[in-house]
Protein backbone atom coordinates (compact mmCIF):
# COMPACT_ATOMS: atom_id res chain seq x y z
CA UNK A 1 0.00 0.00 0.00
CA UNK A 2 3.06 2.50 0.91
CA UNK A 3 5.23 1.45 -1.02
CA UNK A 4 7.14 4.06 -3.12
CA UNK A 5 7.34 3.78 -7.40
CA UNK A 6 10.36 2.60 -9.09
CA UNK A 7 12.41 6.20 -9.17
CA UNK A 8 9.24 7.69 -7.90
CA UNK A 9 7.54 9.00 -4.66
CA UNK A 10 4.54 8.47 -2.72
CA UNK A 11 2.36 10.81 -0.72
CA UNK A 12 -0.23 9.34 1.62
CA UNK A 13 -2.28 10.51 4.59
CA UNK A 14 -2.23 9.57 8.05
CA UNK A 15 -6.30 9.21 8.09
CA UNK A 16 -8.19 9.59 11.14
CA UNK A 17 -6.40 11.89 13.40
CA UNK A 18 -8.75 13.11 16.34
CA UNK A 19 -9.10 16.86 16.91
CA UNK A 20 -5.83 18.18 18.82
CA UNK A 21 -5.60 20.11 22.10
CA UNK A 22 -2.95 21.23 24.18
CA UNK A 23 -0.44 18.44 25.30
CA UNK A 24 -1.92 15.91 22.55
CA UNK A 25 0.90 13.67 22.31
CA UNK A 26 0.82 13.98 18.23
CA UNK A 27 3.98 11.27 17.93
CA UNK A 28 2.04 8.45 19.76
CA UNK A 29 -1.15 9.37 17.01
CA UNK A 30 1.12 9.46 14.23
CA UNK A 31 2.41 6.35 15.65
CA UNK A 32 -0.68 4.17 16.14
CA UNK A 33 -1.53 5.10 12.73
CA UNK A 34 1.36 4.09 10.79
CA UNK A 35 4.29 2.01 10.37
CA UNK A 36 7.17 4.63 9.70
CA UNK A 37 10.18 3.45 7.39
CA UNK A 38 13.51 5.26 7.06
CA UNK A 39 13.60 7.94 5.14
CA UNK A 40 10.42 8.64 5.76
CA UNK A 41 9.28 12.36 5.51
CA UNK A 42 6.23 13.18 8.07
CA UNK A 43 4.65 16.59 7.05
CA UNK A 44 2.40 18.56 9.81
CA UNK A 45 0.36 21.38 9.14
CA UNK A 46 1.13 24.60 11.55
CA UNK A 47 -2.40 24.19 13.12
CA UNK A 48 -1.61 20.83 14.54
CA UNK A 49 1.51 22.24 16.01
CA UNK A 50 0.30 25.23 17.53
CA UNK A 51 -3.07 23.65 18.71
CA UNK A 52 -0.73 20.98 21.24
CA UNK A 53 1.74 23.68 22.09
CA UNK A 54 -1.45 26.06 22.95
CA UNK A 55 -0.96 28.48 20.76
CA UNK A 56 -4.25 30.01 21.18
CA UNK A 57 -5.74 33.37 22.24
CA UNK A 58 -9.62 34.83 22.64
CA UNK A 59 -10.71 37.11 20.88
CA UNK A 60 -12.50 38.29 23.73
CA UNK A 61 -9.38 39.11 25.44
CA UNK A 62 -8.19 41.59 22.97
CA UNK A 63 -8.21 45.38 23.61
CA UNK A 64 -7.49 46.64 20.14
CA UNK A 65 -5.22 49.90 19.56
CA UNK A 66 -6.36 52.87 17.62
CA UNK A 67 -4.06 51.64 14.77
CA UNK A 68 -5.70 48.03 14.95
CA UNK A 69 -9.46 49.91 14.64
CA UNK A 70 -7.63 51.88 11.79
CA UNK A 71 -6.46 48.61 9.71
CA UNK A 72 -9.43 46.87 10.31
CA UNK A 73 -11.68 49.58 9.18
CA UNK A 74 -15.89 48.18 8.60
CA UNK A 75 -14.49 44.64 6.64
CA UNK A 76 -11.98 43.14 9.72
CA UNK A 77 -12.37 42.39 13.27
CA UNK A 78 -9.76 44.77 14.88
CA UNK A 79 -9.25 42.26 17.88
CA UNK A 80 -8.17 39.79 15.21
CA UNK A 81 -5.94 43.04 13.48
CA UNK A 82 -4.55 43.69 16.99
CA UNK A 83 -3.05 40.06 17.53
CA UNK A 84 -1.29 40.50 14.38
CA UNK A 85 0.34 43.59 15.20
CA UNK A 86 1.47 41.92 18.77
CA UNK A 87 2.96 38.84 16.80
CA UNK A 88 4.37 40.62 13.79
CA UNK A 89 8.25 40.86 13.97
CA UNK A 90 8.11 44.05 11.55
CA UNK A 91 5.06 45.47 9.12
CA UNK A 92 6.05 44.83 5.33
CA UNK A 93 3.21 46.25 3.56
CA UNK A 94 -0.48 47.05 4.21
CA UNK A 95 -3.30 47.49 2.52
CA UNK A 96 -6.22 47.80 4.60
CA UNK A 97 -7.34 45.18 5.74
CA UNK A 98 -4.26 43.51 5.23
CA UNK A 99 -1.61 43.54 6.49
CA UNK A 100 1.34 41.51 5.05
CA UNK A 101 4.47 41.16 7.70
CA UNK A 102 7.45 39.40 9.26
CA UNK A 103 6.51 36.44 11.77
CA UNK A 104 9.24 35.89 14.52
CA UNK A 105 10.86 33.01 12.57
CA UNK A 106 11.52 35.91 9.90
CA UNK A 107 9.07 34.67 7.51
CA UNK A 108 7.03 36.92 5.42
CA UNK A 109 2.97 36.28 4.76
CA UNK A 110 -0.63 37.63 5.32
CA UNK A 111 -1.81 38.13 8.66
CA UNK A 112 1.82 37.31 10.92
CA UNK A 113 0.46 33.54 10.34
CA UNK A 114 -2.93 33.95 12.24
CA UNK A 115 -5.79 32.41 10.96
CA UNK A 116 -9.56 31.72 12.26
CA UNK A 117 -10.20 29.12 10.08
CA UNK A 118 -9.86 25.53 11.48
CA UNK A 119 -9.82 26.96 15.41
CA UNK A 120 -10.63 24.45 17.68
CA UNK A 121 -13.37 26.73 18.85
CA UNK A 122 -15.20 30.13 17.70
CA UNK A 123 -14.19 33.08 18.81
CA UNK A 124 -10.56 31.87 18.79
CA UNK A 125 -7.23 32.71 17.13
CA UNK A 126 -4.40 30.15 16.41
CA UNK A 127 -0.99 31.77 16.51
CA UNK A 128 2.30 30.19 14.77
CA UNK A 129 4.35 27.73 17.00
CA UNK A 130 7.20 29.82 18.75
CA UNK A 131 9.90 28.61 16.90
CA UNK A 132 8.85 25.62 14.19
CA UNK A 133 12.30 24.48 13.70
CA UNK A 134 12.17 23.57 17.48
CA UNK A 135 8.92 21.95 17.25
CA UNK A 136 9.73 19.70 14.34
CA UNK A 137 12.81 18.81 16.10
CA UNK A 138 11.36 17.51 18.90
CA UNK A 139 9.22 15.93 16.86
CA UNK A 140 11.47 13.97 15.07
CA UNK A 141 13.54 13.06 18.35
CA UNK A 142 10.51 11.16 19.33
CA UNK A 143 9.24 9.49 16.52
CA UNK A 144 12.78 8.12 16.33
CA UNK A 145 13.21 7.44 19.88
CA UNK A 146 9.69 5.65 19.78
CA UNK A 147 9.51 4.02 16.39
CA UNK A 148 13.91 3.29 15.69
CA UNK A 149 13.08 4.84 12.66
CA UNK A 150 15.38 7.83 10.67
CA UNK A 151 12.46 10.25 9.92
CA UNK A 152 12.50 13.91 9.19
CA UNK A 153 9.36 16.41 9.81
CA UNK A 154 8.67 19.18 8.19
CA UNK A 155 5.89 21.58 9.55
CA UNK A 156 4.12 23.01 6.90
CA UNK A 157 2.09 26.68 6.53
CA UNK A 158 -0.12 27.45 3.87
CA UNK A 159 1.21 31.11 2.11
CA UNK A 160 0.11 33.69 -0.44
CA UNK A 161 2.52 34.62 -2.81
CA UNK A 162 3.29 38.02 -4.44
CA UNK A 163 2.03 38.06 -8.34
CA UNK A 164 0.95 34.59 -8.32
CA UNK A 165 -2.95 34.18 -7.26
CA UNK A 166 -3.55 31.41 -4.58
CA UNK A 167 -2.14 29.82 -1.20
CA UNK A 168 0.74 27.00 -1.48
CA UNK A 169 2.19 25.48 1.13
CA UNK A 170 5.73 26.42 2.36
CA UNK A 171 7.89 24.84 4.91
CA UNK A 172 7.78 26.74 7.80
CA UNK A 173 9.81 24.35 10.36
CA UNK A 174 12.10 21.63 9.59
CA UNK A 175 14.49 18.86 10.92
CA UNK A 176 16.59 16.04 9.40
CA UNK A 177 16.27 16.77 6.06
CA UNK A 178 17.65 18.63 2.97
CA UNK A 179 15.89 22.54 3.34
CA UNK A 180 17.68 24.77 0.18
CA UNK A 181 19.58 21.83 -2.52
CA UNK A 182 22.39 23.57 -3.49
CA UNK A 183 23.37 22.31 -7.00
CA UNK A 184 25.77 25.12 -6.82
CA UNK A 185 29.44 24.08 -9.01
CA UNK A 186 27.79 21.64 -10.59
CA UNK A 187 27.71 21.09 -14.81
CA UNK A 188 24.38 20.08 -16.88
CA UNK A 189 25.28 17.61 -18.93
CA UNK A 190 26.71 20.30 -21.53
CA UNK A 191 29.10 21.68 -19.63
CA UNK A 192 27.28 25.01 -18.08
CA UNK A 193 27.95 25.76 -14.47
CA UNK A 194 24.57 26.10 -13.33
CA UNK A 195 23.21 29.69 -12.12
CA UNK A 196 20.15 29.22 -10.37
CA UNK A 197 21.33 26.49 -8.43
CA UNK A 198 19.61 26.13 -5.67
CA UNK A 199 16.54 24.21 -5.03
CA UNK A 200 14.01 24.97 -1.93
CA UNK A 201 13.00 21.52 -1.90
CA UNK A 202 11.01 21.81 1.83
CA UNK A 203 8.82 24.24 0.32
CA UNK A 204 8.27 21.45 -2.54
CA UNK A 205 7.56 18.62 -0.51
CA UNK A 206 4.89 21.12 1.73
CA UNK A 207 3.27 21.73 -1.48
CA UNK A 208 2.97 17.75 -2.26
CA UNK A 209 1.92 17.57 1.39
CA UNK A 210 -0.58 19.80 0.86
CA UNK A 211 -2.37 18.08 -2.20
CA UNK A 212 -3.57 15.23 -0.15
CA UNK A 213 -3.48 17.18 3.45
CA UNK A 214 -6.84 19.33 2.01
CA UNK A 215 -7.97 22.50 4.04
CA UNK A 216 -11.35 21.12 4.46
CA UNK A 217 -10.68 17.14 4.97
CA UNK A 218 -8.81 18.26 8.12
CA UNK A 219 -5.89 15.70 7.93
CA UNK A 220 -3.40 17.29 9.79
CA UNK A 221 -0.23 15.01 9.20
CA UNK A 222 1.12 13.36 5.69
CA UNK A 223 3.56 11.18 5.05
CA UNK A 224 5.91 11.27 1.76
CA UNK A 225 8.26 8.19 1.15
CA UNK A 226 10.62 7.48 -1.24
CA UNK A 227 12.29 10.72 -1.46
CA UNK A 228 16.37 10.88 -0.47
CA UNK A 229 16.47 14.16 0.98
CA UNK A 230 17.83 13.58 4.70
CA UNK A 231 20.23 16.14 5.94
CA UNK A 232 20.29 18.51 8.42
CA UNK A 233 18.51 21.66 7.28
CA UNK A 234 16.26 23.84 9.31
CA UNK A 235 13.23 25.91 7.57
CA UNK A 236 15.36 29.40 9.16
CA UNK A 237 17.85 29.04 6.21
CA UNK A 238 15.00 29.74 3.89
CA UNK A 239 14.05 33.98 4.56
CA UNK A 240 16.04 36.15 2.04
CA UNK A 241 17.69 38.48 4.53
CA UNK A 242 16.42 41.81 4.65
CA UNK A 243 19.30 43.77 3.06
CA UNK A 244 19.32 41.48 0.03
CA UNK A 245 15.42 41.25 -0.51
CA UNK A 246 14.82 42.91 -3.70
CA UNK A 247 10.99 43.16 -2.39
CA UNK A 248 10.42 44.84 0.95
CA UNK B 1 4.85 -0.60 -9.98
CA UNK B 2 2.36 2.81 -10.18
CA UNK B 3 -0.46 1.99 -7.98
CA UNK B 4 -1.84 5.08 -6.34
CA UNK B 5 -1.92 4.99 -2.42
CA UNK B 6 -5.24 4.39 -0.09
CA UNK B 7 -5.54 8.06 -0.13
CA UNK B 8 -2.58 9.26 -1.75
CA UNK B 9 -0.87 9.95 -5.12
CA UNK B 10 2.22 9.03 -6.67
CA UNK B 11 5.21 10.90 -8.43
CA UNK B 12 7.40 9.17 -10.97
CA UNK B 13 9.81 9.92 -13.51
CA UNK B 14 8.99 8.73 -17.63
CA UNK B 15 12.60 7.66 -18.03
CA UNK B 16 15.42 7.81 -20.47
CA UNK B 17 13.63 10.16 -22.72
CA UNK B 18 16.59 11.36 -25.02
CA UNK B 19 17.57 14.62 -25.75
CA UNK B 20 15.14 16.83 -27.55
CA UNK B 21 15.02 18.64 -30.53
CA UNK B 22 12.90 21.02 -32.84
CA UNK B 23 9.85 18.79 -34.01
CA UNK B 24 10.55 15.71 -31.95
CA UNK B 25 7.32 13.77 -30.96
CA UNK B 26 6.88 14.03 -27.43
CA UNK B 27 3.40 12.16 -26.76
CA UNK B 28 5.27 9.60 -29.15
CA UNK B 29 8.16 9.45 -26.52
CA UNK B 30 6.29 9.46 -23.65
CA UNK B 31 3.62 6.76 -24.73
CA UNK B 32 6.59 4.51 -25.70
CA UNK B 33 7.86 4.58 -22.35
CA UNK B 34 4.78 4.54 -20.22
CA UNK B 35 1.48 3.12 -19.96
CA UNK B 36 -0.84 6.22 -18.80
CA UNK B 37 -3.99 6.12 -16.74
CA UNK B 38 -7.01 7.80 -16.86
CA UNK B 39 -6.34 10.60 -14.60
CA UNK B 40 -2.77 11.10 -14.79
CA UNK B 41 -1.29 14.42 -15.10
CA UNK B 42 1.82 14.60 -17.33
CA UNK B 43 4.12 17.07 -16.30
CA UNK B 44 6.41 18.48 -18.70
CA UNK B 45 9.45 20.84 -18.10
CA UNK B 46 9.34 24.16 -19.98
CA UNK B 47 12.72 23.27 -21.70
CA UNK B 48 11.41 20.05 -23.36
CA UNK B 49 8.47 22.03 -24.88
CA UNK B 50 10.72 25.35 -25.85
CA UNK B 51 13.29 22.78 -27.02
CA UNK B 52 10.40 20.89 -29.40
CA UNK B 53 8.75 24.66 -30.11
CA UNK B 54 12.34 25.61 -31.49
CA UNK B 55 11.98 28.25 -28.95
CA UNK B 56 16.61 28.62 -29.15
CA UNK B 57 18.66 30.93 -30.00
CA UNK B 58 22.21 31.33 -30.89
CA UNK B 59 24.01 33.90 -28.84
CA UNK B 60 26.14 35.50 -31.93
CA UNK B 61 23.26 36.50 -33.50
CA UNK B 62 22.32 39.04 -30.69
CA UNK B 63 23.44 42.76 -30.86
CA UNK B 64 22.93 43.97 -27.39
CA UNK B 65 21.94 47.74 -26.49
CA UNK B 66 23.73 50.45 -24.61
CA UNK B 67 20.81 49.62 -22.21
CA UNK B 68 21.85 45.97 -22.36
CA UNK B 69 25.45 46.81 -22.00
CA UNK B 70 24.75 48.73 -18.87
CA UNK B 71 22.66 46.50 -16.75
CA UNK B 72 25.06 43.21 -17.83
CA UNK B 73 28.13 45.43 -16.51
CA UNK B 74 30.81 43.76 -15.76
CA UNK B 75 29.03 40.20 -14.85
CA UNK B 76 26.83 39.30 -17.00
CA UNK B 77 26.55 38.61 -21.10
CA UNK B 78 25.27 41.89 -22.60
CA UNK B 79 23.87 39.68 -25.33
CA UNK B 80 21.13 37.36 -22.72
CA UNK B 81 20.36 40.60 -21.14
CA UNK B 82 19.41 41.66 -24.78
CA UNK B 83 17.34 38.97 -25.28
CA UNK B 84 15.75 39.31 -21.93
CA UNK B 85 14.71 42.87 -22.69
CA UNK B 86 13.14 41.88 -25.78
CA UNK B 87 11.44 38.71 -24.32
CA UNK B 88 9.60 40.63 -21.59
CA UNK B 89 6.30 42.40 -21.87
CA UNK B 90 7.17 44.36 -18.97
CA UNK B 91 9.91 45.31 -16.84
CA UNK B 92 9.31 44.97 -12.70
CA UNK B 93 12.19 45.40 -11.27
CA UNK B 94 16.48 45.83 -12.26
CA UNK B 95 19.25 45.18 -9.93
CA UNK B 96 21.95 44.83 -12.19
CA UNK B 97 22.80 42.24 -14.02
CA UNK B 98 19.25 40.83 -12.22
CA UNK B 99 16.00 41.83 -14.11
CA UNK B 100 12.43 40.79 -12.76
CA UNK B 101 10.16 41.14 -15.63
CA UNK B 102 6.61 40.13 -16.83
CA UNK B 103 6.62 37.65 -19.68
CA UNK B 104 4.53 37.32 -22.63
CA UNK B 105 2.08 35.28 -20.89
CA UNK B 106 2.14 37.53 -17.71
CA UNK B 107 4.28 35.52 -15.45
CA UNK B 108 6.69 37.56 -13.55
CA UNK B 109 9.97 35.93 -12.95
CA UNK B 110 13.50 36.58 -13.32
CA UNK B 111 15.51 36.74 -17.02
CA UNK B 112 12.32 36.41 -18.67
CA UNK B 113 12.02 32.87 -18.17
CA UNK B 114 15.62 32.81 -20.55
CA UNK B 115 18.04 30.38 -19.26
CA UNK B 116 21.70 29.31 -20.54
CA UNK B 117 21.76 26.02 -18.57
CA UNK B 118 20.76 22.78 -19.94
CA UNK B 119 20.53 24.32 -23.54
CA UNK B 120 21.11 21.76 -26.44
CA UNK B 121 24.25 23.31 -27.17
CA UNK B 122 26.64 25.92 -26.03
CA UNK B 123 25.84 29.56 -27.38
CA UNK B 124 22.10 29.38 -27.44
CA UNK B 125 19.67 30.75 -24.96
CA UNK B 126 16.25 28.80 -24.59
CA UNK B 127 13.48 31.16 -24.58
CA UNK B 128 9.78 30.32 -23.08
CA UNK B 129 7.00 28.48 -25.30
CA UNK B 130 5.10 31.49 -27.38
CA UNK B 131 1.90 30.07 -24.97
CA UNK B 132 2.35 27.65 -23.00
CA UNK B 133 -1.51 26.90 -21.78
CA UNK B 134 -1.81 25.83 -25.45
CA UNK B 135 1.40 23.97 -25.37
CA UNK B 136 -0.15 22.36 -22.76
CA UNK B 137 -3.34 21.91 -24.61
CA UNK B 138 -1.90 20.47 -27.79
CA UNK B 139 -0.04 17.50 -26.05
CA UNK B 140 -3.08 16.49 -23.40
CA UNK B 141 -4.75 16.59 -26.97
CA UNK B 142 -2.66 14.02 -28.61
CA UNK B 143 -1.84 12.24 -26.20
CA UNK B 144 -5.78 11.43 -25.52
CA UNK B 145 -5.91 10.77 -29.40
CA UNK B 146 -3.45 8.24 -29.10
CA UNK B 147 -3.62 6.72 -25.81
CA UNK B 148 -7.43 6.88 -25.21
CA UNK B 149 -6.50 8.25 -21.95
CA UNK B 150 -8.51 11.35 -20.24
CA UNK B 151 -5.12 12.97 -18.89
CA UNK B 152 -3.84 16.18 -17.90
CA UNK B 153 -0.83 18.29 -18.88
CA UNK B 154 1.07 20.94 -16.97
CA UNK B 155 4.13 22.75 -17.95
CA UNK B 156 6.25 23.76 -15.46
CA UNK B 157 9.32 26.37 -15.01
CA UNK B 158 11.81 26.63 -11.74
CA UNK B 159 11.34 30.59 -10.49
CA UNK B 160 12.63 32.26 -7.57
CA UNK B 161 10.25 34.22 -5.00
CA UNK B 162 10.33 37.03 -3.39
CA UNK B 163 11.52 37.05 0.54
CA UNK B 164 12.31 32.76 0.05
CA UNK B 165 15.07 31.69 -0.97
CA UNK B 166 15.66 28.92 -3.58
CA UNK B 167 13.50 28.00 -6.79
CA UNK B 168 10.60 25.82 -6.94
CA UNK B 169 9.19 25.06 -10.13
CA UNK B 170 5.26 25.96 -10.72
CA UNK B 171 3.15 25.71 -13.75
CA UNK B 172 3.20 28.00 -16.60
CA UNK B 173 1.05 26.05 -18.59
CA UNK B 174 -1.96 23.42 -17.80
CA UNK B 175 -4.84 21.51 -19.79
CA UNK B 176 -7.40 18.84 -18.12
CA UNK B 177 -6.46 20.13 -14.59
CA UNK B 178 -7.64 22.51 -11.78
CA UNK B 179 -5.45 24.94 -11.60
CA UNK B 180 -6.96 27.24 -8.66
CA UNK B 181 -8.91 25.20 -6.93
CA UNK B 182 -11.42 27.63 -4.70
CA UNK B 183 -12.78 26.64 -1.41
CA UNK B 184 -15.22 30.00 -1.46
CA UNK B 185 -18.38 30.04 0.46
CA UNK B 186 -17.17 26.57 1.99
CA UNK B 187 -16.98 26.57 5.84
CA UNK B 188 -14.24 24.49 7.90
CA UNK B 189 -15.63 22.22 10.76
CA UNK B 190 -16.34 24.81 13.16
CA UNK B 191 -18.56 26.33 10.58
CA UNK B 192 -15.71 29.46 9.24
CA UNK B 193 -16.49 30.72 6.02
CA UNK B 194 -12.50 29.94 4.69
CA UNK B 195 -11.07 33.41 3.97
CA UNK B 196 -7.84 32.19 2.11
CA UNK B 197 -9.80 29.69 -0.06
CA UNK B 198 -7.88 29.64 -3.21
CA UNK B 199 -5.29 26.59 -3.34
CA UNK B 200 -3.06 27.13 -6.28
CA UNK B 201 -2.77 22.71 -6.74
CA UNK B 202 -1.30 23.46 -10.64
CA UNK B 203 1.78 25.01 -8.84
CA UNK B 204 2.03 23.04 -6.25
CA UNK B 205 1.85 19.44 -8.31
CA UNK B 206 4.21 21.15 -10.51
CA UNK B 207 6.67 21.42 -6.97
CA UNK B 208 5.35 17.84 -6.54
CA UNK B 209 6.89 17.09 -10.13
CA UNK B 210 10.26 18.33 -9.55
CA UNK B 211 10.80 16.15 -6.64
CA UNK B 212 11.62 13.46 -8.81
CA UNK B 213 12.58 15.29 -12.15
CA UNK B 214 15.83 16.56 -10.52
CA UNK B 215 17.61 19.60 -12.70
CA UNK B 216 21.00 17.79 -13.36
CA UNK B 217 19.15 14.40 -14.05
CA UNK B 218 17.35 15.34 -17.39
CA UNK B 219 13.94 13.96 -17.14
CA UNK B 220 11.69 16.33 -18.63
CA UNK B 221 8.36 14.69 -18.33
CA UNK B 222 7.18 13.61 -14.72
CA UNK B 223 3.79 11.33 -14.08
CA UNK B 224 1.33 12.46 -11.28
CA UNK B 225 -0.47 9.38 -10.47
CA UNK B 226 -4.03 9.16 -8.08
CA UNK B 227 -4.85 13.19 -7.75
CA UNK B 228 -8.49 13.75 -8.44
CA UNK B 229 -7.80 17.19 -10.05
CA UNK B 230 -9.74 16.78 -13.51
CA UNK B 231 -10.67 20.32 -14.62
CA UNK B 232 -10.14 23.03 -17.24
CA UNK B 233 -7.88 25.61 -15.78
CA UNK B 234 -5.59 27.36 -17.67
CA UNK B 235 -2.33 28.54 -16.26
CA UNK B 236 -2.97 31.97 -17.28
CA UNK B 237 -5.23 32.25 -14.37
CA UNK B 238 -2.65 32.26 -12.16
CA UNK B 239 -1.19 35.92 -12.20
CA UNK B 240 -2.51 38.44 -10.42
CA UNK B 241 -3.88 41.19 -12.20
CA UNK B 242 -1.68 44.53 -11.93
CA UNK B 243 -4.01 47.20 -10.46
CA UNK B 244 -4.44 44.24 -7.46
CA UNK B 245 -0.70 43.74 -7.50
CA UNK B 246 0.71 44.81 -4.07
CA UNK B 247 3.86 43.64 -5.13
CA UNK B 248 4.85 45.68 -8.56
Amino acid sequence: MTRAVAGGYSVFPVNQIPELHEGDDLAALILDRIELEDGDIVVVAQKAISKIEGRIIRLDGIEPSDRARQIAGDEEDPRRIEAILQEAKSIVKIREPLVICETRDGFICASAGIDASNTTEAGTLILLPLDSDASAAALRETLRERSGREVAVIVTDSFGRPWRQGTVDVAIGAAGVVVLQDLKGKRDPVGHELRSTVIAVADEIASAAQLVAGKLDRIPVTIVRGLDLRGEGRAQEIPVPAERDLFR
